[in-house]
């Protein structure tokens, strides 16, 4: 499933073989699929098939799979992911937070059932609850730090007693203290480009997964200005919607995804040069 | 699978006519199942007939059943209390948190694929991600406040720059800001009865979801001292393997769990009274 060398090795080999800071995200929404003509399932492949060589990584949304009853074909598309695409690593979207001895269950799940190679978890139940996913070392535990819905600051944001904000705080958390086995991540959205600056001066050069890009309007530029560490990477820019439906009719939809795709792909390739 | 005058009102009623405040979860462990020389859906099926005239919920958590890819399960034993015990209600606990868009996901899933009277949410996305829950008016939405493991504090009891606790933060915007509905909880776990204390000084009367009595060794006495209502109520008694996994031996693990049960639900009533 994954590479001796760990997630994040994955991660940055995908990155510099496809010159890609792309993540593909696979939300699957049944109504919007119906207009390809095609199966969840094939649908699934054909967008992997066209994208694969523009990407760094996957990432299928847990939800979408759940509300449709769907785990067999979130299983099916992991499983064709790394068959076809070995190079390639899946973030399984999730975001699991539970207490210990029921986080041992979540971490199964998403490393031993699915095959991830990287999970994303919630920090508000704390770093002893993350255990079961950061002592495994080949994988990845990408933390939610500042989400990027527009509420996210109603508990993000809140001031702490030593005036720094939340957020702050769990990516202190993150990049000091959880980050033993150096398989860490944050989730910081491209909606927020002053808060992303400010866990950047945080965490160094942690790499960072930026939701947010495509539908949700977050700004490419100033995500990269604002994000990027010395070395032009450290960031993994996940669109879904935006690549996913960008086509309309069954005879191009899989072509109109991978054009959507390498355009953010090469504006961000652009922007770092 | 909800009555029409929705949770809270099912949840106070089964706490009436069962005199009992005790919540049973159902936290399947195939390894302590195998003593009993059933399938999981036979037990689960005992377990619930076994105690269903001793509670006032059952809570089925989402994670041991992923970890064994028993999602039709987990539906098999939702559909089977509501068909044979329809007054008692389903907690699914998931502890579930996303953006809204993903949000709308998992509140399909919980209430309309699984049919759950409420589900377990995480705050920390903010107010907004959780309104696809909030909305359902006849079903129940029970945020994580201060919860049981041990490491709960590190991002909980964070002091912010007004000197309340995170957690007593988020007790606030819950009873304040979003309850609009009056279908929301919280979950403060029984190991941490002076965060109890002070989570009830700000919710009134708000019903809280209490894990921890059973094997995590939370206090029975100091939970009801600082978390009953006015009225001897507001609290669910949350207890999963120290009721499943009462008994060792195929002939009696069914009459063992429905003892565990009653010596909870009695000792809570005793000190009630």
């Amino acid at each position: 499933m994954t590479s001796p060398t760990g997630f994040l090795e994955k991660l940055a080999a995908a990155q510099r073989t496809n010159a890609s800071l792309l993540c593909v995200g696979l939300d699957p929404q049944p109504e919007k699929i119906a207009r390809y003509g095609v199966s969840l399932g094939e649908f699934l492949r054909a967008i992997v098939e066209a994208t694969a060589d523009q990407v760094c990584a996957f990432k299928p949304q847990f939800a979408h799979f759940a509300a449709l009853s769907a785990e067999d074909e979130l299983q099916a598309i992991i499983d064709y992911i790394h068959t076809k695409h070995p190079a390639i690593p899946v973030i399984l979207d999730a975001k699991r937070g539970d207490i210990g001895s029921t986080a041992e269950k979540y971490a199964a799940e998403a490393f031993d059932r699915y095959g991830a190679d990287a999970v994303t978890v919630n920090p508000y139940l704390g770093g002893d609850t993350l255990q079961p996913f950061l002592q495994r070392c080949d994988r990845g535990v990408i933390v939610l730090c500042k989400t990027s819905n527009p509420g996210s600051g109603e508990i993000q944001n809140l001031e702490l007693a030593d005036g720094s904000r939340l957020f702050q705080q769990v990516a202190r958390l993150a990049s000091k203290k959880w980050n033993g086995n150096q398989n860490v991540m944050l989730v910081v959205g491209a909606t927020w480009p002053e808060e992303l600056a400010q866990v950047r001066a945080i965490v160094g050069d942690m790499p960072l997964l930026i939701p947010g890009i495509g539908a949700q309007g977050g700004d490419l530029r100033k995500t990269l200005k604002y994000g990027l560490t010395a070395d032009g990477t450290g960031l993994v820019l996940s669109a879904s919607r935006s690549v996913l439906y960008a086509g309309n009719a069954p005879h191009n939809f899989a072509q109109k995804a991978r054009l959507a795709a390498e355009a953010i792909r090469l504006a961000a390739q652009d922007l770092i040069a």
